[in-house]
C-alpha cells in the first residue's frame, strides 16, 4: 500500500525524469499494495485509426513495471531497466489506457527485495493488463532488472 | 525503394495521425526498399537514466514495423495493427535512437501483398533492431496484420 504522497512523487519522478511521459499525460491513479494502475488520455495517445497507438500501451505497460519495482524498492536511486517484454494486443483500446501492473506473490517480492540488498542487483518479472470496460485488451509480460 | 515525396508523405501522416510521434519527434530516416529507417533523438525520449526510455525504444520500433507495412502496400486506407511484439533490450541506448526495419524476403511480401488484395487481410512478421555504433541494442519482433 502507498500513500497518496508516494503515489504523486512517484509521478512527478516520471514527468521529471522521462519527459515522454509528460506528453503521454500519465497518471498514476493508485497503488492498494496489489494493483499499481497508471492512466494515459487517449487523446495524447490515439493512432491513425482513433484508437490507443500500440507503441503508446507498450510504454504505459512498461511504465507501470518500473512504477512497481520504484515503489516496491522504496529506493529511487536505484536504477531500474526492463531486459524484455512480451505484448499480446489482444483488441483495441478505445478510450483512456489504463494499465495495472499486479504485485507478484510475497514470497517472489520478498526474494527480489533480499537479492537487491545483499548482491545489489535482483530480477523481477512483471504481468502488466491494459483493461477496458472489464475486458483485457492488451497482455503484457516484462521483465525488470534492479541494479544499486 | 522510396522516393523522398514518399518518405516525408509518411512522416507528415505519422504525425498528423499518431499524435505522440511529434512529442517524441520521429523523423524517417530513408528506405532502400531493403532497411526502413526510423530516428528519434535522445532529449525527447531518455529515462531516469539519461539512456533512451524503455517504452519510447519500443514505440519507435512499433512504428518502423507500420511504416515498412504502409510503404510497401501503398494503400494509407489500409488499417495496419499490430497483434503481438517481443522486444529484447540487450543493451542502453546513449543517443539518438535508430530504429531498421528489414524488408522479408521477396516471396514472402509477394504472399503478403496477393493475400492483402484477395482477402483484404494479411499477416506480416517483422524484424526491427535498433543499432548504435555498429551494435544491436535493442531487437524487436512484431506481427502486424493489415486489413482493408
Amino acid at each position: 500500500m502507498s500513500t497518496e504522497q508516494q503515489l504523486r512523487e512517484t509521478e512527478a519522478f516520471f514527468h521529471e525524469r522521462i519527459p515522454i511521459t509528460r506528453a503521454m499525460e500519465i497518471r498514476v491513479e493508485g497503488y492498494d499494495g496489489d494493483r499499481l494502475i497508471l492512466s494515459a488520455p487517449l487523446a495524447a495517445n490515439h493512432n491513425h485509426l482513433g484508437t490507443a497507438f500500440g507503441g503508446s500501451l507498450a510504454a504505459v505497460a512498461t511504465l507501470a513495471g518500473y512504477g512497481l519495482v520504484w515503489l516496491e524498492l522504496g529506493d529511487r536511486a536505484a536504477h531500474v531497466v526492463i531486459r524484455e517484454s512480451a505484448v499480446s494486443y489482444r483488441r483495441p483500446v478505445h478510450g483512456q489506457i489504463r494499465a495495472i501492473c499486479r504485485r507478484p506473490g510475497a514470497a517472489e517480492v520478498t526474494a527480489f527485495k533480499a537479492q537487491f540488498a545483499q548482491k545489489g542487483k535482483a530480477r523481477l518479472r512483471l504481468e502488466v493488463t491494459i483493461e477496458e470496460e472489464g475486458l483485457v485488451a492488451v497482455e503484457f509480460n516484462g521483465l525488470f532488472v534492479a541494479l544499486k
